[in-house]
């Protein structure tokens, strides 16, 4: 599939009545620590707390007045559950959100909160399938996958692009690596909004499926998943990962101390909440500081969204 | 004695150099809460990470070149041990920080980052106040006082004077009130810039001794503090009691449970790291909602230091 800059243009066009337009911070400290120039696009100050608003209501804005009014139905216990609703609401379209029956309360009353009607299901890949697949039968609602959809692919682009108006001259973002929806959009803002600006993918080694996909060329799965990452736990799609390949520079792989390490100077010097996958980037940023000596770069600080009552477990 | 207009815009010129112009944030949904429209002014993202670092550095641009020279001393265990040698260190003046023996081991680190010099004494005011004394003898230090000095107050004022810069037309302006400096600056701000803009302060009631000074007319202390709010624990002071006398309309106690609710709404909805200290305004905003029904308040987030690992019992 081609993309162009008029088509990523009009994206951003379109959803902003939708998004915010979130803020750009700096720090000195991790500046001076990591030897770099680093703008951080806080997506953790989105609606509902990440990025996924972006794709989300993309996505809900290509649809027909037809589909609109039938629905759209997708399987997240994330936050892509959490934005496809507020998308909807936003929208006046109806959302249906399957959820495994394990999910927690407060995921699952955040995406009430927004307007989602939820089903619960068994937490197999298979029941999830098969529950949003009956409701598309029952009521015409449109299946939106939280990744692997080109029009959730363009809608996370935004984000790079909205950071790249502010700092044309970036040499570098990076973004986590999840379903590839965020990178393959990122990939692409950075190739038509960027001077020449490289894209680059950091993953947990604990999930390291699109670190493997690049090697060798196909889609590859993770069989565990041991990461406090737990947005980065998915696989990449046959919509993304032909964007990934051709336009991402490298992906990089960090620890979990790396990973929580990361997450702790950014809170605590930062002042910002953030979820673990979101400070996968800057743990990648650190680990790799030849590379990335004396450049410029962007970092896509994906979401908020974190059980406060587990940070303790997360930085320690 | 008197205060101008024209002496609090020289302050803010003044400590431009060594400050950051913080940002100021919105939530929909804390609005939808409180019935009201916030701006939060985030101090959380000053240098050192709070609203102090205003007020240390114009007390030391206020002195002569042969008294920066000899340094400056404090008595603290806070921020302001932090600010007073930050922004001594931006000037190039020696800080000489007095701090209990208990003080945690981080909070140490912190000053030491920041170039000042630490001398640990026995915890009781008497001591702090005796090795204060000394370190003046020997080296010629002049004492700053971290809430009852005059170029104290009108530097954190300044936070104020930019939230109505940017939004003039606040009904209320909303602070913490600890030792009296950040609210008695406030009050004098939205006395000189406000256009009918009230200043109230917000107080634990567990530590109320403002709220019992208003009263009285007399400076109350507190015979014991059992606040999560421990910025809030300190008493006014003879310099800016008048000020709030005469300047601030009302003070709003509210009880732990009240500021852990509004402290995990910020860090959950806002996703911003502030200290217990700064919900205590938000928490008297929600307590007393029928009083700020429709109005436009600015709510001033005095700081975000806190101690991570102590999160969980901070908001449970």
């Amino acid at each position: 599939m081609e993309y162009n800059k008029q088509q990523l243009e009009q994206v951003l066009y379109d959803i902003e009545p939708y998004t915010h337009r979130t803020p750009v911070l700096k720090s000195r400290l991790i500046n001076e620590i990591s030897g770099s120039d680093i703008w951080f696009k806080c997506e953790n100050f989105q609606r509902m707390g990440a990025f996924k608003m972006r794709g989300a209501a993309n996505a809900i804005l290509n649809l027909s007045k037809e589909q609109q009014d039938k629905g759209v139905v997708t399987h997240s216990s994330g936050n892509f559950a959490q934005a496809l609703s507020l998308a909807a609401k936003s929208l006046g379209v109806p959302a249906y959100i399957v959820m495994p029956d394990s999910a927690p309360e407060v995921k699952k009353a955040a995406v009430r909160t927004y307007g989602g009607k939820i089903t619960e299901c068994p937490s197999t890949l298979k029941d999830r399938e098969d529950a949003a697949n009956q409701i598309q039968q029952q009521t015409g609602a449109t299946f939106i996958h939280p990744s692997n959809d080109t029009n959730v692919i363009l809608g996370q682009g935004t984000a790079a692009i909205e950071l790249l108006q502010e700092q044309p001259d970036l040499d570098f973002i990076i973004t986590p690596v999840g379903g590839g929806g965020l990178i393959a959009g990122t990939a692409l803002a950075a190739k038509f909004f960027g001077r020449n600006c490289k894209c680059v993918g950091a993953e947990p080694l604990e999930a390291d499926d699109a670190w493997r996909s690049m090697q060798s060329g196909n889609i590859e799965s993770n069989s565990s998943a041991n990461t406090i990452a737990d947005g980065l736990k998915t696989q990449l799609g046959d919509l993304n990962f032909p964007i990934i390949l051709e336009d991402v520079d490298d992906i990089i792989r960090v620890t979990e101390a790396e990973i929580k390490s990361a997450m702790k100077l950014i809170w605590e010097r930062m002042k910002i909440v953030i979820e673990p996958s979101s400070a996968v980037a800057l743990a990648a940023v650190l680990k790799e500081s030849q590379l990335f000596k004396g450049k410029k770069l962007g970092i896509i600080i994906s979401g908020g969204n974190v059980d406060l009552k587990k940070l303790q477990e997360m930085i320690s």
